[in-house]
C-alpha cells in the first residue's frame, strides 16, 4: 500500500493507492499520524471516493509529532567526502552510529520550494535518504524483531546548511531551518519491500546524477540503528529516522559546489518514488 | 503567576498560583501548551476551585510538542571543567553558541525517578539549566524585541549519560533516554522576573551544593539565544529552550563522580523554586 497527505479544495486528506496510480481519500483518518497509530489499511475500502486528477500531494506527514532522528556519515564512500570537506566536523574514528536531530516545524511535498536562505546560508546542500517510519512504540526491541516495529519507507531530503551545521559544532541549527526538510512522495507500507531494504538511492540536481548508491550500503543498517535507539529510548509510533545519505553531497564534489535558487533537486529511491523541488 | 501541572485524582488539570502557596485549578485549559498558546492568564479567576493539600505536582509540560532545544558550554567555568574531561568532545574554539536537540518523550516533575540504566550507563551526570518557555511563534525576532516572545522560565535538569553522549559524537542520543528531562516545579511567568534573568543556579547532591552560579553568567545569553535560532527556524509557542548549565556537573569533578542509585539531585533557581529527584 502506498499512503500519501494530499491537498483537496484547500484541506489536507490522507490518501492510498494500492496499484501506485489511482488515489483513494481515506476519510476516517484524522492525518497520516492517525493512520499510522491505526496500523494502516490493508485494502481500499470499497466505498473510498477516488481523487480527481488534480490533487495536489504533500509530504506524507507534513507536522511529524516529534523532530526526525538523523544518521550522520552511514555510508562509506560519503565518509570519506565528508571528511575531505571538513576533517573537524566530520571526520574522526566511528565505532558507534552518529545520532541527531532536525526540527521540522512543517514538512513540504514534492514540488514545493527548498528556501535558499541567502544571507543566512552560504553552502546550501541537499541530502537524498531512505526514511523509516516507526508504526508502533518501540521500546528495548532485538534486532531480529525490527522488522515488526516499522510502519513504512520514504523519501527525505535532508537539506543542510553547511556553514551553520559546522559553525555551532553540534549540527542541530544547520539542518533544522523552516523548510529543510522535503519528504515524499508518499510512504510505501513495510509489507511491500522486503527486508532489510536494498533500494537504488539516487539524487539529481539539474538533471546530473550526484549520488548513485543503494541502502544495501547503510554502515549502520535498520536493525542496528532501532535496535540501539530504542535501548532507553522509546521510539513513538509516527517517529522518523532519516537513514543517512551516500556520497555525492554538494560539499563532497570537487570543489564544493552547492545549491543556488532555481536549483531543481529530485531525489529517487528505487520502489516509493521521486521528490523533486526547487530552491527558491 | 505561577502555572503547575497537577495530578487530582489520577487526571491531569492545570493549576496556577499568584501568591507562590495557593494552588487553583483552571479548567478552560486542556493542558499546559494550551494555556501558553492562550497568553495565560493576569489573575487566578474567581471561580477558580483551590486544590486541597494532597496534590502531586507534575512537570509544567509533561509531553513537550517539539523536542527540547539545549545550549551547550554556555558558562565559561564549565567550558573549562567539560574540556578537561574530554577536550576531544567538549573543546575548542567557539565563536558560536553549540545548540543541539533531547528528545523528551515524558518529563517528569518533582520526586520523580531519574533511571540510572544500569548496564547501558555508566557515567549519569545531572545539569540544572534554566529553561525558556516561548509563548508566540517566533521568527526573525530582533534582540530587542526577544523579550515579547517569552512566556515564562521553569527548570530543567538536562540529565546525560557522558558514555552515549561522547561515543555517538553528536550528543543527542545521550540526552534523550526516557526520564532524562526533570522539568519544574512550575512555570513563573515572564512578567514575574527582570529581563534579562540574573537569578542564582545551583545543583545539590545528597545535599553538597555542586554548581552554584548566577544565570547572569550565561554567555550566550537569552536575546542572542532566540534571536540567532530564530532567524530561519519559527520557534513555535511552547517550545522549551534550556540555557545551558553552570560548572559542576559530575564530569567536572576531580575526579570525575557520577549518579548512583540512590542519590538526590535538587536543582534550585532563585525566584523559581526546587526540582528534586532520586536516581532509582
Amino acid at each position: 500500500m502506498r499512503y500519501y497527505t494530499i491537498e483537496v479544495n484547500g484541506k489536507e486528506r490522507v490518501a492510498a493507492s494500492a496499484d501506485g496510480r489511482e488515489l483513494f481519500i481515506l476519510s476516517r483518518f484524522a492525518d497520516m499520524n492517525d493512520l499510522i497509530a491505526q496500523g494502516g489499511i490493508c485494502e481500499i475500502p470499497g466505498d473510498a471516493p477516488r481523487t480527481g486528477e488534480d490533487v495536489k500531494i504533500l509530504s506524507p506527514i507534513p507536522r511529524p509529532k516529534q523532530d526526525v532522528i538523523c544518521l550522520g556519515i552511514n555510508y562509506a564512500a560519503h565518509a570519506v567526502e565528508a571528511d575531505r570537506f571538513s576533517s573537524e566536523a566530520f571526520g574522526g574514528e566511528r565505532p558507534y552510529p552518529i545520532f541527531f536531530s532536525k526540527r521540522v516545524n512543517y514538512s513540504q511535498g514534492p514540488e514545493a520550494g527548498i528556501p535558499s536562505y541567502r544571507g543566512l546560508v552560504d553552502s546550501l546542500d541537499y541530502e537524498c535518504e531512505l526514511g523509516v517510519i516507526i508504526g508502533r512504540d518501540a521500546r528495548n526491541v532485538k534486532r531480529e524483531d525490527v522488522q515488526d516495529y516499522i510502519f513504512g519507507y520514504t523519501i527525505v531530503n535532508d537539506v543542510s546548511a553547511r556553514n551553520l551545521q559546522t559553525r555551532h559544532k553540534q549540527w542541530y541549527f544547520g539542518k533544522s531551518l523552516d523548510g529543510f526538510t522535503p519528504m515524499g512522495p508518499c510512504i510505501v507500507s513495510a509489507d511491500a519491500i522486503a527486508f532489510p531494504p536494498a533500494l537504488g538511492i539516487s539524487c539529481l540536481v539539474n538533471g546530473e546524477t550526484r549520488q548513485d548508491s543503494n541502502t544495501r550500503n547503510l554502515i549502520a543498517d535498520i536493525p542496528e540503528i532501532i535496535s540501539m535507539l530504542s535501548e532507553g529510548m522509546t521510539l513513538q509510533a509516527g517517529t522518523i529516522i532519516a537513514t543517512g545519505t551516500p556520497a555525492g553531497v554538494g560539499m563532497g564534489l570537487t570543489p564544493p559546489t552547492f545549491l543556488n535558487e532555481g536549483d531543481v533537486v529530485e531525489c529517487r529511491i528505487e520502489g516509493i518514488g521521486s521528490l523533486r523541488n526547487i530552491v527558491c
